[in-house]
Formats: structure tokens, C-alpha cells, sequence
């Protein structure tokens, strides 16, 4: 069971509203008034809550199980023997997914602006929104309904933000325009100046860095990620792009839709990332690389050059995955080891 | 001597004072009413300061050195001619230590609400606390007896921190157990979602992120880490590991007690490393991987293997060290050069 | 045109006072009262913009410009087959710099402390200076003239600013000097303990971190970095040094003038970088390493050796930017495969 004190429950609901919103069948003799209250993992699920067993290795920990029902693909049913109530999908990690979302919806928000917040009067916040303790909101900022700025979090003069929006507590934004739906956690930096200096008579000097952040709808940028804005021009994210903590991005880098941005990574300036492209954590991408839609880059890899569509790589420099792998095998064989 | 306008200094205190308090026996001739005031290294140390011989390499600067006494071991006290007092000790890094603590305590807590701190009345704040200004304290926060809370660090909602706590400037606490004598710095991370994704027919869907961070005991997290709660299940840190800046710890990590997690770390998802492990900077280690306790990671290292009880690795991917290094001179040797 | 929400502009100038403020000379024909109002790059600069040619491979996007203007040298002028009026100059991407910064000088502070800042009333705040709401200012800081510090930043006792510097929002600083210019951008933490322990009975102690931070003058540090305090001794930044996002600087590192620190880099402990130094992203140096002046690191190499003045290393272990590469060759060989 979720921790209470944490995590606010809906519910309980049961079998049978479950696969309605899920979109699941019932398991033969599944009482469809069987009343469930949150998720669990297999192991320490009890009667009152629902698991999944999604992987045929997990077949005795679901046997074992005491959940109260379990959710399941069709091919994966024929192999429960434990009798438990099945909730029987065509994907059982989305449909779990489903499921939590169900007991946990977003806790709705407090709307109102804290009187420990500093709004300027200028600032058009949309209805329903929730400004915490310590915000400090400049002037211009446009907020979307049913936004919730976070304690302490900082949005600089004119950022935009749509509808649905969420700010973590001491993040720091500016120079931004976000999309809907967006979520960005906390001691997060979006719009800083990116890193572009030319050499001087009295040393490195900034160019002027002139340009925006554009994000999309339904992006969520983890724990103390860094993204500046463009030099001349923006820095722009697609649709539904996931960011893990402790990412770098630099100015003017494009990244497409869905993109997953393990920790860690960093992209360098004006690089160009396709859409669902999936990196690794640690992972760098050199300036003015083109990353093509649906390649991989391996944790820890280092791109120096541009990578096809669809194509999956890994090393520094980062090679096809097949290169890599060989040349991690022949440097073993150099030393008269086996790969494993 | 250290910059008095930072640092509160104690003392100053007499030889046989010291010595008492480090458990040290004084060299012949030195006198124990010696009046010492602070700590410093041997080659900028005064007479009124105490310093420390560890290593017989540093043996010129130690004759050299106007310390009005130093703490060394009774091995490395034969070899000094300056006719310093000397404090000899078993291990003179941890006495050493121990005289700068002795020197330099922690500063007393100025207990109370600052009044631009935001508390919210249903807090529990422990005696002898200290809120300073700009904090944010959530509903149901419990605080040991004795904590800090440093500006505008936020702490949301039921988060739970032992005695002698403390949280520096702009840090974010959530969703977190925290044992005692726990040490955050600023702009630290901890609770935040992890990053965990289904597919959906509209991109990728977080999965609920439903567990806690737990802290055990005397834990140091350094400047603007990030530590994941966990999805179901706990994210989990145990007494006295350590850890320095900009990790990236995520969600259901267990790492054991007393481990050494250098610089910009990022370990992947549901990993466990044992007990008294030690790894070096921008080490990665991918998810599900098991280290073992007492085991090593070079710095840059990459570990997709599980590493057994007590082994050093290092490399991407990790291999034991004495693999790792005959693959580096068995590349030297491929291009005719050889390993100095 | 850059976003007026987000940059203020200054101007418009004519092309002779803009040829006189960036030292150009105004090509044949060209109309010295013509009026522009910004800078833009060569594909989306208007007519009422400046735009820059600064490479030859850019002469086809030059000639169809749509700019009023364009910035190049000598050489280039000559290619130059659209009309547009050049101001031609030895140093075209210095010249287009200074060019931004006139259209887009620093925006005036606006003198004051906001009342919801905390200052504490030892505190000595510079002329001119501006404290947004939320900092917090300790006692005895000292803050010279035309200082920014931005919403929720959090100054702790006795740091010490030059003129003209800026902290940006929710940014942290304590045991630290710093010098003039020196602009800190957001989430950014300075002076924390250095990573220092020795082993005792109950575990790790952390060794008394007693040293403080010293920047010199002009220095930038970028979004999300940790740079931190001296154990004995200082840690130093010399005067022009840039330092790009999420860089990690240890305890005691020195490094020297108008180096070159890009994003995720990792300084261990007592490393000592020499003047004007360029390394790339994701860098790893280790402790007590000297890197010599005008020396140049490779993106994602870790450097476990000194590094020579004005020597370019690469790669991990870190050599020599030939073998370096020499190494990458032969690994691509040993199976069968060519470098491109």
C-alpha cells in the first residue's frame, strides 16, 4: 500500500469499474464486486490491491502472490495457477499504468495565489491556478489555467505557460514560452544564457544570447536539469519529450517528439535530435550533430558524428551498435579474454 | 588560519588539552600548557596553529613548517628534526580530523521561525529547531529535536527528518524518510518522480511514482543532487553513505551503508549496491545492476555487469581493474607505444 | 527580430555610428544613415537587421539575405555578390558580438531592495544595487556597486561581491570572495564542503572544510553548477574563466585565467588548471592533476595524468590527441574496419 501521509488514494473501486477504465476482461469467475484500493508489486501486494505480471520470470512471484487481482496479457493468463481474479489486457504495463493513475489521479490544486508569493501585477495567471509560498512571478509571465507553481520556484518576465502546467518548488525559468500540460520539476534552470563567447582583446566574450526556449505540449523535465535558451533563434522541444534529472542542454538545440533524455546526458549546441530518438543515461551529443528520428544511443556513448534515422549506436566515438560490440569483444580477445 | 569572518573558531586550547581530546601522546619536551588556536597545513601554518605529518614525502615541509605543534604517528615522528612538539597519535588523519572538529564545531543553532519562513501549523518542529527565512514547511512535516533549515529550502508535505538534521539554501525535499545527523546541502533534489514510462497511444505515460526516499543515519548529500523516490517500493540509503555533488540517484536504488558516491554519479534504476562501496567520479551504473559490498568503481567507469563482493572494476562496460588496465596497454602496444 | 517580450533593444543606429562602435568600414555604395535595429542571423535577418558572414561556406545563405547589413572581413567582402552594405572588419564574429551587445546592452537595474527580500541589517549593500524578491542577504555580506541579486538567491554570511555582479534566481553562495563582473546564473552552488573524509570507528568523518572559494574578475558561471569551498586553503578561479552547465568543481582545485569549462565537466580535488585551458563536455579530471596553460582536453576524456602546457589530450585514460586517435584507429582495425 502506497504511503498515505505521501500519496492521497482514490477510490476503492471495483473489478469491474477497474476493467471498464482499463479496458480489460475478467478472469472465468472473477467477482466483479471485488472492492480494490491501490496497486502493489507482486510481492508485497495484499488482498485489497491489484498487481501485474507482465514477464513469464516473474511466474512464481505471481503464484505467490496475496493480490486481489492481477493484470495480465491473455498469453500470460494460461499460466497463473494461483486462481486469483485476472484483469486480462492486450498490454498489461499500460493498462497498470491505467491503474495507478486510477487510485492516484494528480491531487487536484488549492487555487489561489499564496501571501507568501510575489506576483506582479502584471502577470495574467489562468483560473484554478495554485501559487506556493515564496513564488516570485515577473511581470508579463502568462500562466494557462489550472497551473501550480511551485514554493519558491521563479518565472522570469513574460514566460508562457498553457493550461495544466506544474513548477516545481526552487526551479528557475525564464525567457520560455511551454506548452500545455508540461511538467517541470525542481531546482530546474530553463532559459539561462547558453554558452557562446568569442575571443576578445580582454578575454572570452558572451555573444549575446538572444533567442528563446520553446517547449511543447505533455514534456516532463526532471530534477536539476539545465536547458538555455537560443542564441539567435530558439531552443525548441517537441511534444511529450521525458527528461531524466542533471540534463544539460544547450543553446539552440532542437529535439523532437517523444525523445527519452536518460540522466545525466548532456546535448551540446545547435545539435538536432529526430523524433523518438531514446538516449542513454550520460550519454553526450556534440554541437551541430543530427541525431535521426527513432535511432538509440547507448548509456555513456559519445557522438561525435551524425547518426541516420532509425540507427542505433554506442562507444565514444559512437560507432553502430554491432561495431561497438565487436570492437568491445577483439579488445578482450587482444588480452586473451572471452566476452561473456 | 582559517578566514574568521566564515569560520567560528573555538579554543584556543592547551597541547595537553588536545592531546586528550585526540587521543594523543605528546613528544619528549613539549610543553603541554602550549596554548594552540586552529588548524592549518604544514606549509602555511603559524605557531599558534597545529598541523599534521602523515606522509613521509612530506618530510622537507615538515621540518620546514612554524607550527606550534603537529599530530603524526610514532613511526613518522623518528624522522622529525625541527624539534616541534609533536602530537603523536595512531592515525593522524582521524585525530587530525578530530582537532578540527575540536576547533571548529558546528555553529550553535539560533532556534526559532524566521519570520519570513512559511510553516505550515500543522508542522511538528522539533526543540531547538532553526527555520531560517524564506523556508517552506509543509502540512504533517515532522523535524527532529535540533535541525536546520536553511533559505528557501522547501520541505512538501509529511516529509519526516530525524534530530540534528539539515537542509541547505534552495534544496527540495519530498516524499523522504530521513534518519538522524542527515546533512543535505543547497540545491539538492530528493523525492522527485522517478523516471518511469509506459508507451500509450499518446507517448510515453509516467507510471505512477509511488514509493519514498529513506535516509538512514548520518547521510551527507552534497551540492544540487538529485534522489528519486521510488516507483512501488523505496528508494533507499543507508546509515552513512556519502555522497558529493551533482549524483543523480533514481528511483528504488538501495544502496548500502557507508558507500562513497563521488561526483556526478548517475546510477540507473532499482540498483543495489551493497555496504562500504567506493566509486569514482562520473561513474555510471545501469539499472537492475548489483554491486557488491566492499566492492570499487574507477572514476568513468561504466558498470552493466552485477560486480561481485569485494571486486574493483573499471572501464565501459567494467571489467576487474587488472583486465581493464592490460586492455588499455594491450591498445598502447596495437599502435607501438607502450604504458608508462 | 529577437523577442521583444524577453530583450530590450536599444537603437536603432545608423550603419556609420554601428561601422564606428565595432570598428568597421562601411563597403563602397553603402548608405551610412540607413537604420537598423538589431541582429539576426543570415536566413532570418530582415531588412532592418544586421547580419554576419564569417565563413565562406555561408556565401550562398549570405547572398540571399534578406538583412540591411552584414558584418564581414576584408576577405569575404569580396565574395559578396548581393549589394547588401557590408561593415567590414579584421574580426567578423568579435565585431558581430560587440554588434549584439550594442543593440542589447545589459538592461538597467532597477536600484532597491524588494520588500519581500531578507537583508540582514549588517549587511552592506553597493550602490546601485538591486535585491529581487526573496534573496536572502546574511549578515556582514558585502555587496559592491550596480550588484543583481535575483529572486530567492541566497547570499550567506560574509560572501563578498565586486561591482557589477549578478547572482540569478534561487542561486546559492557562502565562504566565498568574488570578484568584479562575475555573473552567476541560476540554481548555481558555491562555497559547499568539499568531499573530504577520513574513516573512523563509526564510519566516514567529514574533515572540517575550512577553506573558502576566491573568483577573480569577469568570471560566468552557467546554470546548475556546485563549485566548492576549500578544505585548507582556498579553491580558485582566475579572472575570465567561463564555466557552461552542471560543472562540478572540488574542493582546493586552482584553476587559472580565461579558461574554457564546458557543461558537466568534473574538477577533482587540489587539481591545478593553468591559464586559458579548453575543455570540452563531460570531462573528467582527477585529483591532484596539473593541466598546463593553453593545454586543451577532449569532450568526455577523463585525465589521470598531468597534462603538459599547451598539449591537447583526448580520450580515457587521457592521451596525447595523436595517439588518442591513433588508438581509435586501431580498435576499428583490429576489426576489419576503416576510420571514415
Amino acid at each position: 500500500l502506497s504511503d498515505a501521509r505521501f500519496f492521497r488514494r482514490s477510490g476503492p473501486y471495483s473489478l469491474s469499474i477497474i476493467a471498464g477504465r482499463i479496458g480489460a476482461a475478467l478472469s472465468d469467475g472473477a467477482a466483479p464486486g471485488l472492492m480494490l484500493g491501490d496497486i502493489a508489486a507482486l510481492d508485497t501486494a495484499e488482498p485489497g490491491e491489484v498487481s501485474m505480471f507482465s514477464d513469464a520470470k516473474h511466474l512464481d512471484a505471481c503464484n505467490a502472490s496475496r493480490a486481489g487481482a492481477i493484470v495480465t496479457s491473455r498469453k500470460l493468463a494460461g499460466l497463473v495457477e494461483s486462481g486469483t481474479p485476472l484483469l486480462i489486457v492486450g498490454d498489461p504495463r499500460f493498462a497498470f499504468a491505467l491503474a495507478g493513475h486510477m487510485f492516484h489521479p494528480r491531487p487536484p490544486l488549492v487555487p489561489g495565489i499564496h501571501k507568501g508569493a510575489h506576483v506582479d501585477p502584471s502577470a495574467v495567471i489562468g483560473e484554478g491556478s495554485q501559487i506556493d509560498a515564496g513564488a516570485v512571478i515577473g511581470p508579463d509571465v502568462k500562466l494557462g489555467a489550472r497551473c501550480h507553481i511551485g514554493p519558491n520556484a521563479v518565472l522570469a518576465q513574460s514566460v508562457v505557460l498553457g493550461e495544466d502546467c506544474s513548477i516545481g518548488a526552487n526551479s528557475s525559468i525564464s525567457h520560455a514560452l511551454i506548452g500545455a500540460r508540461v511538467r517541470i520539476s525542481t531546482n530546474v534552470s530553463i532559459g539561462g544564457p547558453g554558452y557562446g563567447f568569442v575571443p576578445s582583446p580582454t578575454g572570452a566574450l558572451r555573444v549575446s544570447q538572444l533567442g528563446r526556449v520553446v517547449i511543447g505540449d505533455n514534456v516532463e523535465i526532471d530534477q536539476n536539469c539545465a536547458i538555455d535558451r537560443g542564441a539567435m533563434g530558439d531552443t525548441v522541444i517537441g511534444d511529450g519529450t521525458m527528461f531524466d534529472n542533471l540534463v544539460h542542454i544547450a543553446h539552440n538545440v532542437q529535439i523532437g517528439k517523444h525523445c527519452m533524455i536518460a540522466g545525466q546526458i548532456g546535448i551540446a549546441g545547435s545539435a538536432v535530435i529526430g523524433d523518438f530518438v531514446m538516449m542513454g543515461g550520460q550519454v553526450g551529443i556534440a554541437d551541430h550533430i543530427k541525431v535521426g528520428s527513432g535511432a538509440r544511443v547507448a548509456a555513456k556513448s559519445g557522438v561525435i558524428k551524425d547518426v541516420p534515422i532509425g540507427v542505433s549506436v554506442g562507444g565514444y566515438p559512437a560507432y553502430p551498435t554491432r561495431i561497438w560490440h565487436r570492437q568491445t569483444i577483439a579488445l578482450l580477445r587482444l588480452i586473451g579474454k572471452k566476452a561473456e
